[in-house]
Formats: C-alpha cells, sequence, structure tokens
C-alpha cells in the first residue's frame, strides 16, 4: 500500500491554496466539489502522493464538524489499494470497524472507504482505489 | 517535494505496531529511540513514504503532551527536501515560523526542521534531509 494522499482541512480554500502553493513550492494542479461530502477539495502533487486540500461547503460537512471541535490541521490519511472490496472484507474480519459498509464515490475518481479512528489508534484512515 | 512519512502518536509502541501491521499487511522493519525528542519510534514501509509511529519515552515529550492534549492519532507530515538549510532561508523569507533555527538531527538518520502549525493551517510540517 502506497499513501495515495493526506487530507487537511482548512477554513479557506483560496487561502489555503495560496499557503500550500508557497509550502511545496508549487501550485495546486486542480480543484474538485464533492457535493455528496459537502466539500471543495484541491489537490497538490508531492512525489507519488497527493496533498489534498477540504474546504466545506456546509456547515454540517464533516469538515466543519473537524474544524469546529480541532481546529485547522490533518484530517486523514488514504491509502491506495488494488482490490477495495476484498481489501475492506480483509480488514473487517481483522476487526476494524469500517465508516461504510460498501464503497463509495470519492473525489478524484476513486472508491473509497473509511475506517473509524477508534480502530486505527485515532487516525482516520480512507483506503481508495482508482477508477 | 514528496512525502517521506506521516508521524503517528501513539500510547504504547508494541500494540500500534501490531495494529498498523494489520491495517497495512506488512510488518516494521525497525525501532528507533531518539533521545533528544524523548521517543521511541517505528517504521513501516508505504509505497516511496514511510509512516512513523511516536511513543513517548518521557511524560515532558511533545508527543506525551500532544496525546494528552488531543489523543492518539496524526501528528505531522514530512517532505523530503534535497536541502534543508536552503529550504528553511525560502520558507522563512515566505513568512513561515520555523519551530527550530538551524536543522536539527532526527530519527532515521536524518537532518529535520519543523514549520510551527499555526503558520501551515493548523499543519506541524517537517522537512527533512537525508544524511
Amino acid at each position: 500500500m502506497k499513501i495515495e494522499h493526506i487530507g487537511i482541512a482548512v477554513k479557506d480554500l483560496e487561502a489555503g491554496n495560496a499557503l500550500f502553493a508557497q509550502l511545496l513550492g508549487r501550485p495546486h494542479y486542480k480543484i474538485e466539489r464533492v457535493e455528496s461530502e459537502g466539500v471543495n477539495t484541491s489537490f497538490f502533487q508531492t512525489g507519488e502522493s497527493k496533498v489534498e486540500l477540504l474546504e466545506a461547503t456546509d456547515p454540517s460537512s464533516p469538515i466543519a464538524r473537524f474544524i469546529e471541535k480541532r481546529g485547522e490541521g490533518i484530517h486523514h490519511v488514504a491509502f491506495e489499494v488494488e482490490d477495495i472490496e476484498a481489501e475492506m472484507e480483509r480488514l473487517r474480519s481483522e476487526g476494524f470497524q469500517l465508516l461504510n459498509e460498501k464503497p463509495k464515490r470519492g473525489a478524484d475518481n476513486k472508491l473509497v472507504c473509511f475506517i473509524h479512528p477508534k480502530s486505527a489508534n485515532g487516525v482516520l484512515v480512507e483506503l481508495c482505489q482508482s477508477l
């Protein structure tokens, strides 16, 4: 498994894009709205992985609630898998608590599934498979 | 810049190693104690990046304070740079607040520098250069 991306919750995507462009020495290469999650996202390439900034588009979005509770910061880490259904089955059988029963459509043309932080040392883990 | 690793604060390194071995489908490949930071660390290879688990060896360690305040979870993200002094100078001139004036010796045979989360959207960013 490689790190596909890390997701960072920001209050303002435009400001976040400017800041991470300075930090990483390169601009974001795309912006994508994910209606189902209530977020605007932007992506920066960093080697084989990406940095994904996440801005809530709705006060009830998980990103809005995260920022309200903990402030801006790293929200999740995503690992790329080849067969997400098989990997979900494997992890379920190992006792990990999955946050969705079936893979769902995420940003960046991916099927995704989240693992509850309670079963992963406080880390919100995303599994993702490219479509 | 590639993601060199993500650092995850855990209460118990042995338990964390077992859990992440299940999650990632492979065991950690090394353990290293970093006296200067008051931590025991373990490393998992995930593609070109690593997952680093961090356990405090001392109640005054930054990792102990992090866990006390926020619980276990993702503590920092590290980006690999070729010339850490040049990169520190560049970022300082762009207004980023660095947590150490000069590069210091970190885990895994690296020179490291941290950027204050306040100047990076709540993200504790590490820059690291291989020695």
